[in-house]
């Protein structure tokens, strides 16, 4: 992202200016968004040295790396909108390798026309929740695509992180025994951004959970350095991602719907929509899997956490070369709960 | 990038299917894609253990990180398609602060609608452009948009790389007495693209000068490790990279038309189309800034490699606190050349 510290002739018109062409074009109109919202609103001193990457020291030892790209509708959503969200998505699934996360860089696709009111709010909001994080946005991009041929803004964060020394977090340690537990309540996420795209009231405005994770993770890897897996539980929901570890691991899974927290507004709001709350989006929410003698403790620890406390223990890994999740259901019963084999809901992140 | 070793009901129709909304949905039709393109494609270790994340050793010292977003339009063009340039451009970024990349992140967004065919010839070449330059597509996203909400594929890039010791690149380091240095002839991207937008055709074919050029550039540290700027004229040509280089090292330039590289046809393609070449794109291209005492062996240096056989000692930094860059015209005359104000080409990386 390369700024340019001079002045031009007049200011950005936030509040009544459109994204033109020459935003992505690499001239003084580029040059001048650069300055006026990235810059001004991501403040960092990597980010103001303008060069086209950024540069840092690190220690040695194991670094993770992971990109998002986000194209979520409507971009601004009862809890968050598409800035916040594409700061704690990517941090999320750096930290799930038990890293801290350092660094993000920003990548924005914008449509001709779009409003630089919203931008500017996005932008903001970015900053605030990178901010809040503390893992400044050093690096980024802009382009422009002609009118008819975006959706607006997408934005595409990657996060770098360092994982501690010790930490050995990955989709295939899970082994028969271990115990499953889930951070706080399922399905807000998804709710909220359907309810907000179909205009539906409920009594109680069901908010997206999107938050960023590291910190509770710090703390779990903290209390208990051998979590076997972590992962969260975003498109395709808690089912969907229970199946993905089960197959790496290549076990089986056991979860017991009578521990699963879920809102009763999420809950009665998705029996209106013809959902099932195991196959919704959350964006706050981790599964963390670990042996069952570190169970107990892993709960407290969530539980002590602002981002943990309707943490609960939902189920257990068990041998299973199929590697089939099973759902004990409230009624006693059982059924395996497969992959999301279609598809739920478009564009939820 | 969450891939599932399992066998799904038949493969992918590749020859006459489509990307439809499941394929960003998190679910098996998204995994199936993943297994069947990308994971195959971009085949490595990393990729394949599946994780939201990708996690390597680093030694301690210097990273450099950067990311591009790539839009062009058309996807496929002499010389390269978008597959290969969000190789090529993301590694450049990465290189011009000496660094060594060494991994890549790719996040796709993608249109309903669009061609699996497509889709495959773009992920191959990606793949063969970062076997080629030895560095691997270690975690990706996949997201999918309905039909007019893109314009085909947008792919973003990120690289991180780490920086040898004692070697200090940056936008700032520009002195006056310091010789200017381009890598081989200018325009030849941009004349590309258009040409193929615009279906013209010249005697002989322009190619897009789009390649990696890390290897280049580790050549010209351990040549000189002192280089002071190094910068690749993307989008805004050499006239604007100049001026961003000018503005943040508080400098002037004077650079010398004869000097430059220009290939005839494309010259004469510029002059067909109203451009001129100094502020078209090229993406396999570099400006070196060093004390004069080392231009001469940067020079021989260049001309050894193969992406520097054309290469040129075409100006000088000198003293300016206005930050004018100045062209010595083939007549003796003198012009300032300014940022680019307006829009050049749309969509041209």
């Amino acid at each position: 992202m390369t700024s340019h510290p001079k002045h031009y002739s007049s200011k950005l018109d936030l509040k009544n200016g459109t994204v033109d062409m020459t935003h992505g074009s690499g001239g003084r109109a580029m040059a001048q968004l650069i300055d006026e919202l990235f810059v001004h609103y991501f403040d960092n001193d990597l980010l103001r040295q303008a060069n086209d990457q950024a540069t840092f020291s690190i220690p040695a030892g194991r670094m993770s790396i992971s990109t998002d790209g986000h194209v979520i509708s409507p971009l601004f959503f009862p809890g968050g909108d598409i800035g916040s969200l594409s700061v704690h998505g990517t941090l999320n699934d750096v930290a799930m390798s038990g890293a801290k996360p350092l660094y993000l860089a920003a990548g924005f696709i914008l449509e001709e026309g779009f409003p630089l009111s919203e931008l500017e709010q996005i932008i903001q909001s970015m900053g605030r929740a990178s901010a809040k994080a503390g893992v400044p946005v050093v690096t980024g991009d802009t382009k422009v695509v002609e009118r008819g041929s975006g959706d607006g803004i997408f934005i595409t964060t990657t996060a770098v992180g360092i994982v501690p020394e010790g930490v050995n977090i990955a989709g295939d340690r899970a082994q028969p025994g271990d115990k499953i537990l889930v951070s706080g309540t399922l399905g807000d996420h998804g709710v909220a951004i359907l309810s907000s795209r179909e205009n539906l009231e409920f009594e109680t405005t069901i908010e997206s959970d999107s938050a960023a994770l590291h910190g509770l993770i710090a703390d779990l890897v903290a209390a208990v350095p051998d979590i076997h897996c972590l992962r969260d539980p975003t498109r395709g929901g808690l089912a969907t991602t229970l199946n993905e570890l089960a197959k790496q691991s290549d076990v089986g899974m056991r979860i017991i719907e009578k521990k699963l927290p879920i809102q009763p507004a999420v809950n009665a709001a998705c029996e209106l929509l013809g959902l099932d709350p195991l196959y919704v989006a959350n964006e706050g929410k981790l599964i963390c899997i670990a042996a069952a003698e570190h169970a107990d403790k892993l709960l407290a620890t969530m539980q002590q956490h602002p981002n943990g406390k309707d943490a609960a223990i939902i189920g257990e890994v068990i041998e299973d070369k199929m590697g089939f999740v099973q759902l004990e259901t409230s009624f006693g019963g059982n059924r395996v709960i497969d992959w999301l084999v279609g598809e739920q809901l478009p564009r939820i992140c």
